[in-house]
């Protein structure tokens, strides 16, 4: 048997480094959780996809898809490029515009090795994780655009206008709050994203939906023709997806897997989304008279949106309120929309931008956190806005008066998909 | 370099708080994987919606699909309205009835912070992630009456028997095993719900169908006609994300990540599907003469169901034996409801409430824990049966006849989507 | 209070138990990392499943979904059996071939219990998510068959095939590497699979597309002619799919939870998947002046199956580099086979085989580990695809003049789904 004083020296020399083991452990538990958010937050491309080819026509099927599949591609690499260093400038001085160029390197350049993440965001996730969440993020702003303005869009002015507005507007908007910009500095308060992310393209979207004008035959003698969808089951697949994509989008904005916080926002999240859904229901049954699957569908990610800015401050009563409210919101702003001819296939204006300026104010109104302000709030929303409508405006603008960003009359009504992508979405003949 | 004596008092300070730290990190650890199982149990919704509107006629796709979309959120809401505390009346005392005021108060009133969870659950998870995780399973039940009932039920019958039946029968039965009521005082044991859940959707679905009675034209001179369904790649999409949600559902009730335990638990889970796609298969191909994926289909969940009485209990030989006989089980189940002129559209019954039965009793034979009995099994088959079919025969009976449950002649002949819905499930047309 | 001694003799006896602790909790997170990676690769056999489905004509849906349901239920139930022991002779002496049979004896037959796992695989995982993890890999090898060989092979031939191939040749390939076989001794290197999983599977689809022969009206007059897959929405929701399951398949690779290796194989992985569809994007464009949406999902896999060689030792900048290639050469690739007149309906073989081989290559050129070398890669990758090619098409050729490998024209022409299932994959009618 030892003697004790050897067993005591053992222990002494033991201790800090289990304490140094106890650190790294939870790291690794918080990182875990992360990537698992950066999954979900994956897939919630694929959501988008099925909730826009879905409500879009069978004819421009293959175009859409197109549209939602490169778009997570071009976010990623223009996030890798340019984005995330502008986004959070660490090393430099943030404010309205600054560059982490030693990240830039960093990034690029260094070995892959712990000594890039040990340390870093308080042990919640290392650097690669950071990179991959956030570019996740960043292509939905994108996305959003892409399903108010399909069926018409040229694909060449898309494509320009995704890589600027994710390479550039996206991270400079997202850096004045979650970079420790201008309005961080304010006290806007933006949880997971409603104004940064989600009015932000919503802002784009409204720009783009303006300029690029509404489909043929949308508005005939002052009457609104409703363009049936391809596949209700595609749309529903979408916002399923996309609900599940909440788990990490708002799960993994509490940035480590603090169980009693990530937890509660999870279930503010899904009762958001529950009251959303009753609430798009509701209005849409006594405005409409029918039992409005789109309305049902549109008002669950309405509730999802309005809850996001606010996750971890809202209680379960405030949730049901906020969703619910954000539910009846979305019917009315649709409505009011098409009142203005302006054409939005999917909805994605009245979602996004509607419901994530609610959100916003929702939580001058309904936060927890005695810091958060209603003003303060709603100068973040008129900010972020008047950069993201104004810079969506600008690059669609100037890309009508170059390159042109409709297509043909013939195209647009015998489809893009024969058009430019030379094959049809779906093919489904049984005889020889 | 410090003193002996001064690395001593660290040191011993240091211990306790050691101690506090690694508990605390295991908690993050197992509620990672809680709440993931929760993402996953979630996403079964879409798997049923997937295989109901995959096996349904095209002309019903917008209303299965409504249903199936409703379904979790007021299965969500009722839950947290009242299920969540009938179910497990944590402070009160437990028996045959229970509500759990206390409970209510926190969970609607209390700041959500840390004191909430500390210490719950024996450190498996949190407080919100357990109402989360139990609330995605309560709606399953009803998800499971929808399948059978559909193409002909009224919606609005349909959508107040699933708040009652979500949120009083289901929850009450649970509360009489899992809330450590009368069932679990005398022995019965049900790991993840082959009775608890499956089975009662599985009641309610016998029910359902009893009273609603068969589709037009189902039955014809004593023959079996087939309705063919929608969609074959939507019913394979469902039956895929029924599987893996199964890993939240069977992996998750193990109440924490304990690696040995849930590992284990996975693999006999995927075993019991694997064999019951082949019992359903074989069976199917010597009854039919056909590759009939239909069948395969079923007896993966068939092998699923069974399996999930005594995943945590079952070897891997007892798991391919007990899978395959409930491959076998759904088949036979499905042709002797049709003789019986029982009209389940997707094998609702034969799948939850047949191979849930098989799944309990099979504890009773092939448990490694010599506690289980085969008498308790059946003894809680029966009780859970009792008033399971009770309860939903007797709501389905009140609303017969008062509202009505059946939609008219007329509507179920030209389909409940253009009626109820003003629009169509797939609108595939390429010429404008 | 109590006295300086007891807590002395306190802290000194809580010290190993804290040590103990911390380890086991360790295993607990990296087991959790393992599972999800386990349950992203299972849900990469539904990606295959959309991506089969959406790319074949609607004809033979049902078979082909038939085909892709039972493959893993094939896949698991014969590694369980034969292959995971096979693979992985841990208390055997490896080398060209051995069989664990204590594992197997210890699978099939022991209780479940900690002392299994305790100290496996140096607390990454358990004995039973090592299992799991494994058996989802080994049946993608036969998936990969199954798409190229589609719409015209007889199922009872692939079924066989399937059985032979993912019991015995894939398992024994696999070994020569990860199970500590001569590969391995030799310094091949090959981090997920490009080579082990991907290659295999595209040496047995060029083995099958050989001998099955090319679809009848696929090759006439010396022109291709181009068959419509069915639905593209399906086959854009298994790319999707299959990216996501990447993050298990590559992440998971890691072999526990290790926060910067994991991280940072995900950010490669990920660059690769986005370089490898703008390979693919513009490869097409200025091959066929088209916006060909098959070929950017087709370079996504591309870079996928290119990176995963080497996600562990490539930087950002290769990774870019690497899965840019792959999409060019997916698309040269598949021009190319057409040439020869080898009919591969999705694709496979060009995925799989073409960019397997480049990223296996790749690891020789671009590693930043300075033990991996051009010759080792080039003699892993001409020794496997030797016993691969070789295996799989003596399989198919005995199966081909003893039972036969391909349907009858009659049944080929008319679909296979009518023929051998039944029904038909998509019945959307309106009208009663």
């Amino acid at each position: 048997m030892m003697s004790f004083a050897t067993l005591l020296a053992q222990d002494l020399a033991a201790t800090p480094d289990l304490a140094l083991e106890i650190s790294q452990n939870l790291l690794t538990t918080n990182n875990v959780w992360m990537m698992l958010s950066t999954a979900l937050v994956f897939i919630m491309h694929l959501g988008f996809a099925g909730v826009e080819t879905g409500f879009g026509q069978a004819k421009n099927t293959v175009n859409i898809m197109f549209k939602n599949t490169i778009t997570p591609i071009i976010g990623i690499v223009s996030y890798a490029l340019v984005g995330f260093y502008l986004m959070y400038p660490g090393f430099e001085v943030p404010g309205w515009f600054s560059f982490d160029s030693a990240g830039w390197n960093m990034f690029w350049f260094s070995p892959i090795d712990a000594d890039v993440t040990s340390g870093y965001a308080d042990g919640g996730y290392t650097y690669w994780t950071d990179f991959l969440f956030q570019a996740m993020f960043a292509a939905t702003a994108a996305t959003i655009v892409s399903g108010a303005i399909a069926e018409r869009v040229k694909i060449s002015a898309y494509l320009i206008f995704t890589l600027l507005f994710v390479g550039l507007v996206y991270p400079l908007i997202g850096s004045w709050k979650w970079g420790g910009g201008v309005l961080d500095d304010m006290g806007f308060y933006d949880f997971a994203g409603s104004t940064l992310v989600h009015s932000v393209g919503g802002w784009g979207a409204l720009a783009g939906v303006i300029l690029v004008g509404p489909r043929i035959g949308k508005y005939v003698n002052g009457k609104t023709v409703e363009k049936p969808g391809a596949s209700v089951p595609l749309a529903v697949i979408g916002v399923f997806l996309l609900w599940l994509g909440w788990f990490g989008f708002n799960g993994g904005s509490v940035l480590s897997a603090n169980p009693a916080l990530v937890s509660s926002v999870l279930v503010i999240t899904s009762l958001g989304a529950c009251a959303g859904g009753l609430g798009g229901f509701f209005t849409a049954y006594f405005t409409f008279k029918r039992l409005d699957l789109g309305m049902l569908l549109n008002g669950i990610l309405a509730g999802l949106v309005g809850i996001t800015a606010g996750a971890d401050v809202f209680t379960p009563a405030a949730a049901l309120l906020i969703g619910f409210v954000a539910g009846i919101l979305v019917v009315l702003s649709a409505v009011f929309l098409d009142k203005l001819r302006l054409d939005d296939v999917v909805g994605a204006v009245s979602v996004h931008l509607t419901c994530g300026v609610w959100g916003t104010i929702a939580v001058g109104i309904f936060s927890s956190n005695p810091d958060h302000s209603f003003l303060a709030q709603l100068i973040g929303v008129a900010v972020c806005g008047a950069m993201a409508f104004g810079s969506a405006f600008l690059i669609f603008y100037i890309l009508k008066v170059t390159i042109g960003i409709r297509v043909s009359e013939e195209h647009e009504k015998s489809g893009l998909d024969s058009h430019e992508h030379g094959i049809r979405g779906y093919t489904i003949v049984y005889d020889e």
